[in-house]
């Protein structure tokens, strides 16, 4: 996808030099676009938990890549062992993202079958697969939401189509397209009328810093707002549709995604407007009936809340927003029960947010 | 109310120089506390729009006493158009809050009544009797709201009653006590365990640089959250209320209050949380009888949400949160409907949020 017109993808090996694996480090965005090198998954642990590279499809490849990474300094006696500590601390460096777990429940399975002459190049193709995977379930979860977005724009005779997204479940969150922008990205390049809703997403303000960023890069209409406004855009006909991505999915269709997310859906609801969630069937834990109850929450740092972090002088600066004595909770997500969503987009196609529609189309 | 343990109101005169008016310039806290001098109509006017003074009662309060600076310069002859233009450019500074129009339509008639000689004192008078009759409001508000929260603190057996506040509707919106916080207060000096969520309040982080300010100087638990946080915490369990103030109230029992006050009333009545709004009776405007279409909505300069103000290095800092070309829309208020309202808290007592309780409680 475009930054300052140039195609760019959010993690990348140069074929030259296959020890290192490339991310954009998405902390800097859109004040600076750096890169950050990866060379052995103990940074990639950083990486993820510093939310270097952030969005539960790109954390799943990334750790993939990490469990590469620790194959490379693996040796005789001790792989299997490194390869499973490697695993284990990549398991850990978020909760909530069930695509983590996937990823890397597969590189370890994978990688059961090799011995040590094979296990790096093996772990190479695995977690090439799985980003080639990702950048085609990204593709096909916007042909399937395409539809949504088209059949609007046919009843508003061509009027532009007002969606509302929150957080960031654009390109910048999985290699290419993004789960809930792919849709856009791909009506747009139809020449579909489109205007985005940015919500900014604080604490972090990946709407703000990422989903806004990507949207001006690819020459998408958009209006960035506080958290706090799509409930009234929505009382007021401003917003056509709602289209979020999901950090885990449980079996009976409840979505746990970025905080905030909940209070979206139910104004949705209220004004009879449609609230998609887009997601590889990756997010989707199988395992899990009652996401409100089941998926575990991630509480991150107080600081992240009563600071915020921007450009001042062309430099990037961290300013205090509260009294300094004042203490702040930072819940990550939250789950949006299945009851408040339209539909749920996968790769596989459109269904309705429960148990029986869900194991119809997965099975 | 306190600040440094030091008893303080928003606004005053001092009894050797009636000539000024002094405010808490609101716009420094909770980094600094600078006073503000106002001696005309027209720095009233300036000290309204930009904010240094804000809170539906507390614009009210001001303006009473932009009419009474305006009176001090009126010079026969021209005394009549003079206080005239000032009613008129003052109700101009802010569109939402009905409290502006109230005051100054008691300013305008009162002083029909009196020859110049006479105008100064009287407006002066009358000014400072709003003022009065404001802190009498807010407390009697308080004294009502009490008993929700000893209802509460009973239910709970003394464990801590979690309340939710959205912006600022403390006594910085005031003069003393506050509106939604008037009951926490009072509840605090009872003894009576409390802990109370504060919205940041975004964009400009009233909850955060204001109400989280106030509770912290009047030593009362309470925790700063994002805008998105307050539905999940309700989905949880950790909310047992939630208290906002209101800008303007209509016939019928709808509420409009700071930008993204709707979103919490959704998660409260989707989780059966009691969601309760303080004001004053002076907020209702009895003209009024649909507020999502009759309310006019303040929009805002779009870089109030581009750019967040707090401290860097002892000094207050503009940082940009977003790329600069993305466009912005800043709605400032919306429209809580009635059927959302658990109850208003008025001076008067409590009412439920529909036409007839507020006539009967009014009448």
């Amino acid at each position: 996808m475009l930054i300052n017109n140039k195609s760019h993808q959010t993690i990348w090996t140069e074929p030259a030099d296959k020890n290192k694996v490339y991310v954009i480090d998405q902390r800097y965005l859109p004040h600076r676009v750096e890169i950050c090198t990866l060379t052995n998954y103990e940074e990639t642990c950083f990486a993820i938990k510093n939310m270097i590279i952030r969005g539960a499809p790109l954390i799943g490849v990334t750790a993939a890549y990490g469990v590469y990474l620790a194959t490379l300094t693996a040796v005789e006696g001790n792989f299997k062992e490194k390869i499973k500590t490697a695993i284990h601390e990549l398991l850990l460096t978020r909760p909530t993202a069930v695509n983590l777990h996937w990823a890397l429940n597969r590189m370890e399975k994978i990688l059961q079958n090799y011995p040590l002459n094979k296990i790096k190049e093996a772990a190479f193709a695995e977690a090439e697969k799985i980003k080639q995977e990702d950048i085609l379930m990204c593709e096909n979860i916007g042909k399937h939401g395409l539809i949504i977005i088209e059949e609007i724009s046919k009843r508003k005779k061509g009027g532009p189509v007002n969606i509302l997204t929150h957080c960031n479940a654009g390109w910048l969150a999985c290699v290419e397209w993004g789960t809930a922008t792919s849709a856009i990205y791909q009506a747009h390049k139809k020449g579909i009328k489109l205007h985005v809703w940015v919500d900014e997403t604080r604490p972090r303000n990946q709407g703000a810093n990422l989903t806004a960023f990507e949207l001006l890069n690819e020459n998408i209409p958009h209006t960035l707002i506080t958290d706090n406004t799509g409930g009234h855009l929505m009382q007021h006909g401003m917003v056509d549709m709602a289209i979020v991505g999901a950090d885990r999915i449980t079996a009976n269709g409840d979505a746990a995604n970025k905080i905030g997310t909940y209070l979206k859906a139910l104004a949705a609801k209220d004004n009879n407007i449609p609230f998609y969630v887009a997601a590889p069937s990756s997010t989707i834990d199988w395992k899990l009936n009652d996401g409100l109850k089941e998926i575990p929450i991630e509480e991150r740092n107080a600081d992240e809340v009563k600071y915020v972090e921007g450009l001042h002088n062309k430099e990037i600066k961290s300013i205090l927003i509260c009294p300094e004595k004042t203490p702040a909770a930072n819940y990550a997500f939250d789950v949006t029960p299945a009851r408040l969503i339209t539909g749920i987009i996968t790769e596989k196609g459109i269904t309705t947010a429960d148990k029986k529609s869900l194991h119809v189309l997965f099975s």
